[in-house]
């Protein structure tokens, strides 16, 4: 039964209809949207008519409603991360040239890495990530990197949380995390093998920015054969183009 | 003076705050916005803090509002033009690595093309577009494609309405781009030279679905110097290669 919908804002429920749509479902029925949203159909219907008069949501031939280019276009071309990608791309190509797996740029949003750009190849090994995907930081070479280097407050929060298992390999324990992030500490990087996967792994480096303060990771999702610790002179000269980059006078203003 | 906002409903308030940012103006105070949005700015603040609660902007340190995170990941994560994006993003790199200049994906939005990617070099000949950018489709090698495949219906909007002038070869008569669209349609690319800015050359050459339907355009933004025909044959291969992946079973669903 949908819920109640009194005293809730116009806003926050044109948000929850947003937030039905996935990567894995880009295209939804009405009916489908207000379930997900947890919404009346006639509510979720009045509010999809609007928000398709304005190009956030687009209504197919085939009556599916999906995102509106629009919507991409709002929260891209305004984007705290694009000034970040543009500057990190040249360096992304030419890593992932070189490495020739999936090479990734995340930041930190909340409780997770969010992957704003991912360039890969099409013989890539597994990788769960992409271009606005999310991982748990416990779980993810960029996640450990962004955890390392990142506020305290951020560290106790998630060493005080349930670590969900992905594989056998996961780091499930506090002291194991722990562990894992006095580690990055001393290498100055992170290289987690099978953690997400059973047969990929991930190694990730920080991106600072002017100040010093790490503003995202550049990571690599490679084979889980051993020979991962190579790659990363590539990753840290990468993230160093990048820092330049951005500090450079009009960086992010092309 | 702000426009009555009775009447008016609080998703398109809340639509013209989003708009008030752009690429060159990410950080705003809120008496700007307000101005830029046309709302009261008690309004403007009230509608804010909403937004902000939910993580569609961000306030800074500095009290400035930008746009959040949250909003970059709702309007590209189940995004129309995801699967285009990572369909064509190994070709483009590819094509990026051999033409060395500014490679681009547009597809058509309203009267404009919009670009949803571009790789870019630091040395790159002068380019207006960037990720999220747009340009008037009778300026742009992308938007003479996009036209000349496009629907009568478009073609002849565009050709009734005024054609700006960009640089002394832009196009501004219906009778000059009716003569370019059918050279398009000939030659099966666009090639202008000098019309969005005086030193640089513009490709572009049709995406096409399974159905043929011309879904994007990949473009290079090259030097003005008589060799850019020289691009075309690699700029179609690109396009092939990229319809061949969206036609792939599983495409866009890594």
């Amino acid at each position: 039964m949908a819920r109640s919908t009194a005293g809730e804002s116009v806003i926050l429920r044109a948000i929850r209809i947003l937030e039905a749509f996935g990567p894995d479902r880009t295209a939804l029925q009405v009916s489908e949207i207000a379930r997900r949203a947890d919404l009346h159909v006639a509510t979720a219907s009045r509010l999809i008519a609007e928000l398709v008069s304005h190009g956030l949501l687009e209504r197919g031939a085939d009556r599916e409603v999906r995102i509106g280019v629009r919507m991409w276009e709002l929260g891209s071309r305004a984007s705290p991360t694009l000034s970040l990608r543009e500057a990190a791309m040249p360096y992304l190509e030419d890593l992932h040239a070189v490495v020739g797996h999936s090479v990734q740029l995340g930041v930190l949003d909340g409780n997770d890495v969010l992957f704003v750009e991912r360039l890969t190849a099409r013989d890539a090994v597994v990788n769960y990530s992409r271009i606005a995907g999310r991982l748990p930081l416990h779980i993810s070479s960029s996640g450990h990197v962004l955890l390392a280097y990142g506020p305290p407050e951020l560290r106790e929060r998630v060493l005080g949380q349930p670590l969900d298992r992905y594989t056998a390999g996961t780091i499930t324990t506090p002291q194991q995390l722990r562990g894992a992030l006095e580690q990055v500490h001393r290498q100055g990087f992170a290289l987690l093998a099978g953690h997400v996967h059973d047969d990929a792994t991930g190694i990730a480096v920080p991106v600072r920015n002017g100040l010093g303060e790490v503003v995202a990771t550049i990571s690599v999702v490679v084979p889980n054969d051993g020979r991962a610790p190579a790659q990363v002179p590539a990753l840290m000269a990468a993230a160093r183009g990048v820092t330049r980059t951005l500090c450079a006078p009009g960086a992010g203003r092309r």
